[in-house]
């Protein structure tokens, strides 16, 4: 038994719950802010056998890696054209920070 | 040195608070949803000695282990009458997932 | 690598993470109540190398430990002057909780 504390963007978070629960991997979440990730990020917790650590750090790579993607441009705002975009720019998002622990025991009541 | 993850409903949780504060042990909360839980739950993260783990353990069982419990029957909303139901019903309540971690070390300042 | 779990004060979160950041530490944090502390806290999660926990542990103490703080005399409130405090008192303010765990595996994806 491990337990599995995963870090991941607010954006992700609701693709990796669903796929986690089509695998029928329990996990709770906290709300998180900080850490490598840029904007709002929820926290995973998730208790898993041993032989199933790897399964479920597929999934949260699969769910919530780091890729680039194009932003569409974005129209002036207040008539300001200093922030004015004219072409479609290619942003990083997503990323997970996963953390596998050791668990001396574990109870169910 | 031990540090006790516990999740449980939010109903037992005001409940747990009480019986930890009654035997002097320390804990800290956060707000967490899924899980085992269906509802919203509580992460209680406390920081124990080995030999008082089995009481800690006790505490939570306790206070909040998974136990049936009559509801009584609902009236019907706005005039619904599939979703009334005209008898008690048992359901089932509370629950608590608990991880006990290893601690390498343990600072306080 | 290891996992540090610090629980500090509200008051001094906003320090703490400018130290931090300032010395290149990354960490997720979630909003927590009780424990050790009093009022509202903040949970840090910090990954970090092994030969940097010390110097982690350092940043807190240095920007959270408990100390004592004068508190200017507050004026009576509502005219119900059982609650006025006509001098100056000293409360302890601050303080830190930290938890340094093992990792078995550290991903980032
Ligand atoms: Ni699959
Ligand atoms: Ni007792
Ligand atoms: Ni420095």
């Amino acid at each position: 038994m491990k337990l599995v504390i995963a870090v991941v963007q607010d954006k992700d978070s609701s693709r990796l719950s669903d796929a986690l629960v089509k695998h029928n991997v329990r996990a709770t979440k906290l709300a998180s802010t900080g850490g490598f990730l840029k904007s709002g990020n929820t926290t995973f917790m998730i208790g898993i056998e041993d032989d199933r650590v790897d399964g479920v750090c597929k999934l949260i790579r699969d769910n919530c890696r780091s890729r680039k993607q194009m932003m569409a441009p974005m129209s002036s705002m207040g008539g300001n054209t200093d922030s004015y975009v004219p072409y479609p720019v290619e942003v990083e998002v997503g990323g997970a920070t996963v953390f596998i622990l050791p668990i001396d025991r574990f109870e169910q009541f």
